[in-house]
């Protein structure tokens, strides 16, 4: 009965983790907060990706994958024209802390970087961190923390306001200390560093791309909390989240002077005020609660010039498959139908997408347990919680679910400042070791 | 130089006319009140046909035409059911006055009645006079003289509120005088006794059937005046009338539990309303002013069910042709897309078509002098004035002009009681007898 | 320690409910087949109230409530005109079997009976049958069960589609034991025959008479099962439904002819096309599911005349109260926008309402204790199950749960024909015995 | 009997005009191709009006009023920001050839210039020539002549594309003829030159300043002609031009995040695009031909993001006075009725405005005489012609006829490259000594 003897040994790796993580921790706040001085947006994440690949390296990982070799070029939907790409790429990849030697790899939206640490036989654990951020401008006040702190975004309009610079540095941690105790391992670890979160762009070509194959259990992670939050903690819920996919729609119509002649044109306006009105009376669905929203509308030249394009960008969400499907489905009849209607040719262009994901009970369990009892992590069990709205997390989880495996999304809790998305978003940064702290302690849980 | 012997004997022949016209007053005012008493909707004058078959054959018209010798059979447009049919035709082309001998000729929809006069070589004219009524209940109270003199409409819900009762009346005045003195006529006059005028439905089909070749004067003419009017006169515009075609739509979708299933109906409500309002969102035309209505709708069986089915009446017009096919075109498109857009199909029914009109110059004029001249009859020329909104005569008057003839479209003015179509309509029986004036005063300049 | 005792007789008593409700199932379904013979819509179960209340009164009920006593005057909803609901008492109300006695009572709509059974101190338990029919023709093939037993509704386009013939007769058996078992009860039994369930039109009169007032269980149940069904059942499940309000509309605008004056109408056709995609466009809620429905519109009167009058049904949902308040306030605000829109005046008429519900989990596990092991009845536990869609039981358990009372929605199981609301729907006559032992149980379970 | 001997003079002072025009003709070019270098859009000529002022004060005119005395400040309608104003004084307006005399008078959008010839008793006659440009950018290719010529527009983005540097030209040239002449005049000539026609923005608050007080005839004219036309002449029609209102629109509602809370929003979107449908829905008018478009609309900020602002921007148009105001109150109905169905506040500003207008016959044929008699210039008669569209000229004309004057609105036609507005759109200057010509001509006319 050598069970004792297993659990001893565990306890010590355990104890080793906490030890570890905790030593980490300036380095870690020292990297997030770097990242967070120089947030990129999706696909264009080429200085953060270049300082990924750089670490991943140093850190000991078997094998770095970057450039062509993460996402699957064609798969990658939402990417920026390629005037945009360039002009980062010259301009802001260049920015201090770029690693030249991969920067090249990251030209043309060849963002994202995959560490593999293979340590012999055994299952094949992943582990997703999203990288990219957002086009807001960072609040200025002294009251933000990043702010005060010297840390915020210098790069205008741009800022990590959704905790990627958090995700990315708990993923660098949890690859140093799982590569430095590699021999206590049985199996392979991925650390996949996800481009283009935001718009759920990127998630798709990575799993395209074969990365997700064979893997047995994948996790993943996000900052979150209240302000309200009391202390620091990793959250398990059900992991629940939205299928959803994004358009863009071009209607094209034909000018003509609005008073000398009317019926020359082929009135873009019309087309594109008749697909919102009748895209937000797409039936409700007993089989799932659904969402549908234009978001944003640009359309016509001039106030006495019948409108000969306009543009349109929308999101149909639905909690089951089936559901989505049916939103996705409909939202392009609507938008045909009303272009037609009108003598107006469209162009939908798909901009993002993603499906529905829902933790594995087991996998759940086990992290619950590891990190209560293992890692002396509090631990909260929110009735929902998880992705929350969509997150293309769902992508990785959907293949490994299929083929058999497990997946768990779970929470990285702290106070808080504000709701992610907005200019105020901070997390605490105890948050960083905790999540190095889950993230190991459920690879030796799996790989031991 | 003999124009001066013609000009006596012409004053003599309109003296004549004049003379007629006022003995037959009486007899003008008892076929108009029977025929007001017993109204009849359009495809289904059958009492109507056989009192007007069984008269002109009096007369001594040459040929008397009914049944499927006038209207031809798959042009007529917004047919009652054949169960209204038949019913209308046991039930109530048997009241008392109907002709027996003539009846059956209209069984099944075919009514309408053309006399044709022969009186040698010479040109052929054609008078047109519609005789359906429209399904209005007609005023009850003494103040409205039918009803104060007995003869309101017998059959409620019907009424001759647009002034047929004394078209017919005139047109068969008008054939009375003009069989009398056919030896002083040199040509040809068809008195052409058209049915389902209302809704713009008849006219094509007695066009179709050819009645019109050939014809070199076409001329119609409305009961109508403000109340205003001082004297009874004829009125000649410039007969300017809109181009319509009328439609049923039937949208089929399909039903469902409203919220147990909302997503398995295919909801032809919003279809509906999603038409409606882009019809009348049709551009303006700067080829010609245009109109457009849905008029009626009904859908749905009941409030927690997705509507499976809509039913809608519309018309468009133009001032052009090129406005009305214009509307025409795009309306058709709008509701085949509505439907396409909420998965539902549609059927689109023609129920009505008329064409532009307008009147030429020279008969008009010659119209004017004779009415005034000869006949000392009171004439307004309107600046428009005409047939007003949409007129069927307009095929008869297009046939005509294509083949190079001439048309003219008058306004047989009185003192009115209300606008037409309102249940209080009246012309004032004076004008019956203008009316046959002016109808054989201008055969006798055409044909004399 | 008598529970060994009370064990034994309470044993007894159940085998007596048992024994009792299987002789009486050929007077079940005699009652039942009477019923379906004559249905009778909502508000107009004059008949029916009738029967019931003369029967009641055989039982032995103490008190038997009829007429203005049952619900309050002013608080029903959806009644239909005085005209016929006259019509339908001289008429219908007198087939044959109607009691001459009751009859009299439910003049003007006053319809619904109340038998109240007293057995001393304890507490006082409701029971709800819902007694109405549906506007639906039934089907007259003889692959039909009740036309081929000969039972088939005897008045055209009427139907008891929805199984409340099978309720009533449920109703009226239950109360025939339950009174003959008087003296081993402690507490009061109602028997609420509720008028006017359909379109959720009735209950809230009872509650608002102050009939569930110190209540303190409430029952329901609902004939119910697929075709698949293997055996009849009793199903209890969360009895969750949804809130509704129902709305009729009528949008009055201003009549004109399309053509020569179309600036002069007020488009009632525009406003309510409007109002209807807006409804439909309502935003969707993430504090629980909605719906919304407009079923059914009649709107304008010609062709040509600009529509002056729109009538519109509609319905919304939500599955909790403030998304169902969400969606109420929303669609009104849109109605009075769409009018004003056009220049139009609207009346929104209240034609029915309910609320959520959902069952109390204490009294379910007795009811399924009950059953399940004293009356040998199978028991189904479906995930939801319930009440499905929206029910106005919801204003009963409201009141009754606001007080601290419980209250439990059951399913009545057996393999059904068709879908409830189709014009095939049967149910399978062992459910009424059924219902019976069930609800007979669960009295002698709260009242012993 | 002097008439022949003023006959002699006048055909003696019209030889003068078309000798002088003649010799004014590379001045005229010089002009028109120095302000079609510089173009300034609408309030923002200032550079052009101190380049008038100056010229106007150097022909010798007894007043020049500019700045604040031209236009009422608080009735210029659609001006350009605060902002904008004051970068385009400090940039564009010091361009070369500006006179630095006059410029600061334009500050604050206080362009257009009027200058005053006194010569004594005799009526008082208006000239309005527009001198401002559109956003439009130039084309580039060789093939158009103010390209192949050198003089295409230096500033990017802007274009006299409607030919209003020709009009100012023409101006000029008449003030410094007719100055010249000064003593064969009897009255007062008044030089209009008005800032801001496109949008028509700025014709009202030179009427509102008081210019047209008193004025007896009041004169316009416009370039145009097709590619095909022959030779370049003056045109004179009916002058008829739509009365027109412009709005800009802004709904403000709020944002929510599209799938977490989409009933926390107040949607611009769905108002936006209920108010497009309805405007465009608007009825059609008997009363006189109508116009409505939406011709740009910009809406919400992100696709997951419930839109809290839709800015639009629309215009409506009538051919007779009661009918545009119909459309301008109900476009202003369905605006606010759009916004308070979706809970959205709005702004509705008035951005421009002009009246019907229709030349006088009597002023008209005077023309047409002066023109083809005494000037030896080409006329041509086109059965509409004039304003076209919508000018605001109409408000200059509506003020001068209600004073019991004359207005006449006219062509000055030559053989242009492409339509008005067209990045092409050129006209060949021999239009300008023409048009010199013309206003000389019927000053001389009305004054002599």
């Amino acid at each position: 009965m050598d069970s004792g003897a297993t659990g001893n040994v565990n306890e010590k790796i355990y104890g080793r983790i906490i030890e570890e993580a905790e030593l980490l921790e300036p380095e870690l706040i020292r990297i997030r907060r770097d990242l967070h001085r120089y947030p990129e947006l999706g696909w264009m994440e080429m200085r953060t990706s270049s300082i990924i690949a750089s670490y991943l390296k140093e850190c000991g990982c078997d094998q770095v994958l970057t450039g062509r070799q993460v996402c699957r070029e064609e798969s990658r939907m939402g990417l920026p024209s390629e005037e945009e790409l360039e002009r980062h790429y010259q301009e802001a990849a260049f920015r201090e802390g770029a690693d030249q030697a991969y920067l090249p790899d990251t030209r043309g939206g060849f963002t994202g970087v995959i560490g593999i640490l293979r340590c012999g036989e055994g299952p094949v654990v992943a582990f997703r961190f999203d990288i990219d951020a957002l086009p807001i401008l960072e609040c200025e006040e002294k009251s933000h923390y990043p702010t005060r702190e010297g840390f915020a975004s210098r790069v205008p309009g741009v800022m990590h306001a959704c905790g990627h610079d958090g995700h990315t540095a708990v993923g660098l941690g949890t690859a140093k200390i799982l590569c430095g105790m590699r021999e206590q391992l049985h199996g392979t670890v991925k650390f996949i560093f996800q481009p283009a979160e935001e718009g759920v762009r990127g998630a798709k070509s990575i799993v395209d791309q074969g990365h997700l194959d064979g893997v047995d259990y994948v996790l993943g992670s996000h900052m979150g909390g209240d302000p309200e939050q009391k202390t620091a903690a990793i959250g398990v819920g059900n992991g629940e989240s939205m299928a959803t996919v994004k358009y863009d729609v071009e209607f094209h119509g034909k000018g003509a002077h609005a008073a000398a002649a009317p019926e020359d044109g082929r009135n873009a306006m019309l087309a594109m005020a008749t697909a919102v009105l009748n895209l937000h009376a797409i039936p409700r669905n007993s089989k799932g609660d659904t969402r549908v929203n234009v978001g944003r509308v640009t359309a016509g030249s001039g106030r006495n010039v019948i409108c000969d394009h306009a543009h349109m960008e929308l999101e149909v969400r639905g909690m089951s498959e089936e559901a989505n499907a049916f939103m996705d489905a409909y939202a392009e009849r609507v938008i045909r139908a009303a272009a037609q209607m009108h003598g107006c040719s469209c162009k939908i262009r798909l901009m993002g997408a993603a499906k529905n994901s829902l933790n594995d009970a087991a996998l759940s369990e086990r992290l619950v347990k590891v990190c209560a009892e293992k890692l002396c992590l509090p631990v909260e069990r929110p009735e929902k919680g998880g992705a929350g709205g969509s997150e293309d997390y769902s992508y990785l989880c959907e293949r490994v679910q299929r083929q058999g495996g497990e997946s768990c999304y779970f929470m990285n809790l702290s106070a808080c400042s504000a709701r992610i998305h907005s200019e105020r978003f901070d997390f605490r940064e105890e948050a960083l070791t905790n999540g190095v702290k889950a993230f190991c302690g459920i690879a030796v849980e799996l790989l031991r």
